[in-house]
């Protein structure tokens, strides 16, 4: 076959793809982006085979287990990039170990090629609602208020999962907004604790934090303030709402009462809280005649005070190598409450990191960029690759690796085969995570991606196609000049390849996979940010904060 | 106490530790770096309590083994740095594993922060004399004809455990040097095979070698060449001497007839005959009564053509990631036939890398630099950090990591010990490598040893001291704002710590360091470069080959 039928092509599969869509509808067809199309035409076959096996592979282990789909336990690591977490030999050369995710590695599956977005409300999103977070409209929340947020008409795996009969259950950090439709109970969570916030609030603004040698020099009180006009324009979190939770329905803060102060105690005391009942909800959860989720997203290791915990001391010194030591202590202790419940061979365990290290604050918090060039915010791969495992006992094969391309937007989907609920995947709009079952039941070789569009908030940046990545040029500009670069030999984005090679083909396809994808949103068009007040739905507002609020009104566009 | 009394301890134990030399006797102490002097001082009385628990267990397992120390097996492979081999959870991202290394991993102990020198021949100096090579004048041995080489007046591992009762046998890389005195026969080996040069000519300078992609356009048949009058300034792999081998205690040469010329092929069969001489050898060596030490150094993984033989085809796709893959089978099997020989628990196996990657042809051979910066020729960390193993069934723990700081000149002082030779290591020079069983024999936190001295060549450029390390100053700047990095923190040395936290104290401190490795060296100077004829002592010189040494004469100062 020559380029120009193959072309060809490419172009009626992506338009069917297009035209089988239709709005809503459960038992159609999934709209996925233009390229899976492309995969699909040319590995259906061998995916129908598979998914053959993998429907009774389900069906036996539903049956096994009393008719139940598998639990879910998904933990999200803050911030932590390729190679922080879970492999010893690594990580000892920077002076810890976190040797409990180091033996989940070896429990269970790694995924040594999954992609996030290249920060953390982005990630969660993706994670959420199986979309690419452009698509959402959500491609970052605030750490200060901002009245914006997931947007109600998103619908969540929670939400998928408990229409299929879950009970679902969100503990920690959820960072995808201030406003009332985005609260993790509205989107699809039947318990629910979470600060409203992050840790740009929790773990940097309080007082005593802003002495501290990394972040010393902020506080305005110590500095005189002869042209300061606007007296808010400072780091305030004790204003802000902390963390909240849902009791009887209704939604209360519960860290600060009025006039108290937020500071590193009660940063760390929240975290503990968080550890403590993700613990004691999975033995609610387990003892219950139900299938759960249960999605903890720990706030630490971000911390940017040094404690001086003996125990915690590492080699490295840094305020988060410290605390990552203690949060695998953590880990460790999820795992083997589930061994301990005996629900180990019914319940799959999620652990990864959801970006890049921050490289504005590596250093004093003790960690870096190695491995992959950029971090936290880049679309380089030091930005999107993580760390990330999947333990289910007796199921996945212990000690594996999956070298094919995941991207966290496949969770949703893969966690909604697993959990026999593909009919709540909704049908009116594009799905971008794949089904990834089979790299998990059948082993690496049976993913379904070969590509990722990496974002940076709302603009497209690069594109992996298979092992190759574009950085993409300047509108206007030839793709056949733009840098591609052979991400097995080439992990640090550092030496395109040559052009003379690679330009004519390369480019050109992959200036034609940017285009399909832009194609489909003139069907699906991207949905606009949504702006609300924030902090509704809160009962019990503290005075300064409705102060912030009201001060934060006078800003906006005045709609009355 | 405060710092003006630590500098004058500090300078009091260094003119000690000079005082006590005393030339060429044995039992005396061994004259070690100044830096050295200041650990023991702090360290001494716990190690002489590890050193009674060593002796005391060398002997157990002597008096088990017959009476004879271990069999020694070293095994050292070129440009191969830090997380290229022996860490699948790391490889499987830049698309190739090394399942053999990797099992060698959790059978020995790692050594995670083992140095070597920047390049080829300074590591293998190091190795073999127990010295940093600009002591011994042999910074750098050259791929053309160069008349240098290792003087003979060092004294090497192997001639010390040849004097101790060892059989000593050569096999692979030597790139020692082209003079007589240099070769690995004269250099202590009882069995000797060897090219005379390295992968410069041999890997890359064949005829249809440089016809491939990565090194074309180089053949100057194939370019008009009217302004050339020296027509001798081409490579020219086939008139140099290639592989040689010792027989009856005569040095022949054995790969290329009169008139033959060098190719891939050739490049092939010699890696080939090395590695099943290796193995004949091992099996040899064991039948006798004697301990053995067998120095096997590969030329493979460096390769430039690709061979596209679909059992070694990777991800990956370059040339070196490709015969990495053989080399890992290769090493298994030497493992394997240890084993077989059930003399596992008498032996020391140690496998390593020798310097990190060589840059400037990365990409083609699917090297890259990734998690320290920099590569071969660098005093970066990317040039001197690679993965090294040692494994010695029943005795060194199983998959144990060791976070102390070791640098390859150990292994000489280290070898000794474990060989019961240490009367044989010279006290009548500076010996850099420091005793380092206790890591080995007692584990992690044992090692004698927290600095290293980076030299490039004769110049030193970099100084470790725990986990801090010093670019140094230009001569006559101030150490007080030269470059200071936290190797655990920041392993790519890309940000200075604060000059202000760091430079009054370790700046001043490195400072010291330099001053007092460079004053011992008025005692003990550095060795000046040999020359000598090259090729002397084979017998059989093909006559191009005479032609080419009369040429290399003509451009020598005329002495006669």
């Amino acid at each position: 076959m020559n380029r120009f039928i193959i072309v060809t092509i490419v172009l009626l599969v992506s338009c069917l793809s297009a035209s089988m869509v239709s709005a809503g509808a459960k038992g159609k067809k999934i709209i996925h982006d233009a390229e899976y199309a492309i995969l699909e035409a040319q590995n259906g076959k061998q995916w129908a085979e598979d998914d053959k096996a993998i429907d009774k592979k389900l069906a036996e282990l539903r049956k096994k287990n009393g008719g139940k789909p598998p639990n879910f336990i998904y933990i999200l690591l803050d911030d932590v990039g390729f190679g922080e977490i879970g492999m010893d030999e690594l990580s000892v050369i920077r002076g810890y170990k976190t040797p409990h995710m180091s033996k989940l590695s070896k429990e269970g599956m790694s995924l040594q090629r999954m992609y996030t977005e290249p920060s953390c409300t982005p990630t969660r999103v993706a994670m959420m609602t199986g979309r690419y977070p452009t698509r959402t409209g959500t491609t970052e929340a605030k750490a200060t208020l901002a009245g914006d947020g997931l947007n109600a008409e998103e619908i969540t795996i929670a939400e998928v999962l408990k229409d299929a009969g879950y009970f679902t259950s969100h503990v920690g950090k959820w960072h995808l907004g201030d406003i009332e439709q985005a609260y993790a109970n509205n989107q699809g969570f039947m318990h629910a604790e979470f600060p409203i916030h992050q840790q740009g609030q929790l773990a940097i603004m309080g007082r005593d934090m802003e002495t501290v040698d990394i972040i010393r020099g902020v506080d305005p009180s110590r500095q005189k303030q002869t042209f300061t006009l606007d007296k808010l324009f400072v780091p305030d979190p004790a204003h802000m709402v902390t963390g909240v939770e849902l009791r009887d329905g209704k939604l209360y803060e519960v860290d600060l009462k009025e006039g108290e102060e937020w500071n590193q105690k009660k940063y760390r005391e929240m975290n503990e809280r968080y550890q403590k009942h993700a613990l004691s909800q999975l033995r609610t959860l387990a003892g219950q005649n139900k299938p759960f989720f249960l999605n903890y997203w720990p706030l630490f290791p971000l911390s940017f005070v040094q404690e001086f915990r003996s125990e915690y001391n590492t080699l490295n010194g840094g305020t988060m190598a410290d605390i990552l030591v203690e949060v695998d202590e953590w880990i460790g202790d999820i795992i083997q409450e589930v061994d301990k419940l005996g629900i180990a061979e019914n319940t799959v365990i999620i652990v990864m990191g959801d970006n890049g290290p921050f490289l504005a604050y590596e250093g004093p918090t003790g960690q870096s960029d190695r491995i992959y060039r950029g971090g936290k915010t880049d679309h380089l791969e030091g930005g999107v690759r993580v760390n990330a495992w999947v333990k289910w006992k007796g199921v996945i094969e212990a000690g594996s690796f999956a070298g094919d391309i995941f991207h966290v937007s496949d969770l949703f989907t893969t966690l909604a085969r697993l959990g026999n609920a593909m009919d709540g995947v909704p049908r009116d709009r594009v799905i971008d995570g794949v089904d990834q079952t089979g790299i998990l039941l059948l082993g690496e070789g049976h993913g379904r991606r070969d590509y990722v569009h990496i974002y940076e908030g709302p603009t497209l940046k690069s594109v992996v196609k298979n092992k190759y990545k574009m950085h993409l040029p300047a509108p206007g500009d030839n793709p056949i000049a733009a840098p591609i670069f052979d991400l097995y030999r080439d992990p640090r984005e550092k030496r395109p390849m040559d052009a003379i090679k690679y330009g004519p083909w390369a480019g050109g396809q992959f200036a034609g996979m940017v285009k399909r994808h832009m194609a489909l949103k003139q069907k699906y068009p991207d949905r606009p940010p949504v702006f609300d007040i924030p902090y509704k739905g809160i009962e019990n507002l503290r005075p300064e904060t409705q102060k912030l609020l009201e001060v934060f009104m006078l800003g906006l566009p005045q709609k009355k």
